[in-house]
This record gives structure tokens, C-alpha cells and sequence, in this order.
């Protein structure tokens, strides 16, 4: 896996770029959380999620959480609802709403999620 | 164009639910700011831009602003450099590090912003 931090930092570059192809890993035993960036006020991760994963349903008072499916199709639980998104397709908990995802398909996963201020 | 947050209503849904496909939209005069999400502390866009459109290079002095190309490819500027980004492929502008981008490609490129705080 090419860590481009490294790569950039070697080459006098500055711009901190990732490729989704070269950070995207799972697991057999749990969705993987992938940090892209983040400050002391958000964080900006991929979440990776095998067929029959999920992140179980939470809720942050303070927090929006914004989930990008960038791969796949998954079942997300918002506010008590539940609705299958695609690739292509985003979905928003605000504070206080109840939230979390299940990839029900035969496909993995790949979810671009932003959380803003940390929990 | 389907409006979502409307269907959402009369069927008495409450999920914030968007499909980019229904919202991508280009305009012969400039790059499109197409909003997706939103709180008094972020801004989370869409970037539309046909070929020779570009976003002038900017500051900001205490945002964050990451650039996640959906479709297509463009040359971003960032801290005085500039990287040509391709679909999958992300950076972010720090606080004062000068920004922009531009479509030099022949194709359209979207692109999904996310900006905190706001400026």
C-alpha cells in the first residue's frame, strides 16, 4: 500500500492527496474505518464493509454525520427509517438522530463518511 | 428532477436522503455549486465544471476544504502546487493554503466538497 504522506514528503511535495484505490482494505471480522483527514473539528474516513457488516446504530447529540456510497449498495438506518442506497446516492444523520448501516448484499462496501464537530 | 426532500415529505419520510444523479448540472457559463448538506459549521457541495471551467485559486484562513473527484479528472491547486486528480482520487486545502482547481480535460469533472468551518 503506497503511503502518498510519505511519498510527497520524499519528493519536497506539499499536497496531501489519497487515492481510495490504494487505502480501501477489509476485514473478515469487522467494517474497517479508514482515516482520509480530519482536525480537531471533523473527521473524513472511508468505511469498509463486507457482505453481512454493518456499524451498529448510535446516535451523537452534537454531531452530523454525512454517508457517500462510493461502492455497493447498503441499508441505512436513519431516524428510525431504513432505505437501501447505491453508489452515487448520500444520506445525512443530524444531531440526535439515531443512525447506522448494514451491507445486506452480496457486494462489499465502500462508504465516504464525514463527521462533523467530533463526537 | 426528482426533488427527494419533497417525495420524502408527501410520503411522510423523514431521511435527508440525495441521489447525485438527479443533481449533477452543468452550465456553459461557469462551474456549478450544486449544495448538498449543510449546518452553521459546514458546507457540503457539489462542483460541477465542463471542460476549461475552473474555480480560481483562493484562501482561506481558517477553513478546511477537501476535494473528492467523483467523475472525471482536473489539475488542483493547493499551497502552490498543482497535481492533476483523477475519479477516486482526494486532497485537502489546510487553513491558508491557496486552492483552486480547474478542468483541463476534455470530459466533465464532478467533484464533492466538503468545506469547515465556514468561512
Amino acid at each position: 500500500m503506497p503511503d502518498t504522506e510519505f511519498q510527497n514528503s520524499a519528493f519536497g511535495f506539499v499536497m496531501e492527496i489519497k487515492n481510495i484505490g490504494d487505502l480501501i482494505r477489509f476485514s473478515a471480522e469487522k467494517m474497517q474505518k479508514v482515516p482520509l483527514f480530519d482536525s480537531p473539528n471533523y473527521f473524513c474516513d472511508l468505511y469498509c464493509l463486507k457482505p453481512g457488516q454493518d456499524q451498529r446504530v448510535h446516535t451523537h447529540s452534537e454531531s452530523d454525520k454525512i454517508y457517500f456510497v462510493l461502492r455497493g449498495r447498503g441499508v441505512f438506518h436513519v431516524g428510525g427509517e431504513d432505505r437501501e442506497l447505491a453508489s452515487g446516492e448520500t444520506v445525512i444523520a443530524r444531531p440526535g438522530q439515531d443512525h447506522g448501516v448494514k451491507n445486506g448484499s452480496a457486494e462489499d462496501l465502500v462508504l465516504l463518511v464525514f463527521m462533523t464537530p467530533r463526537p
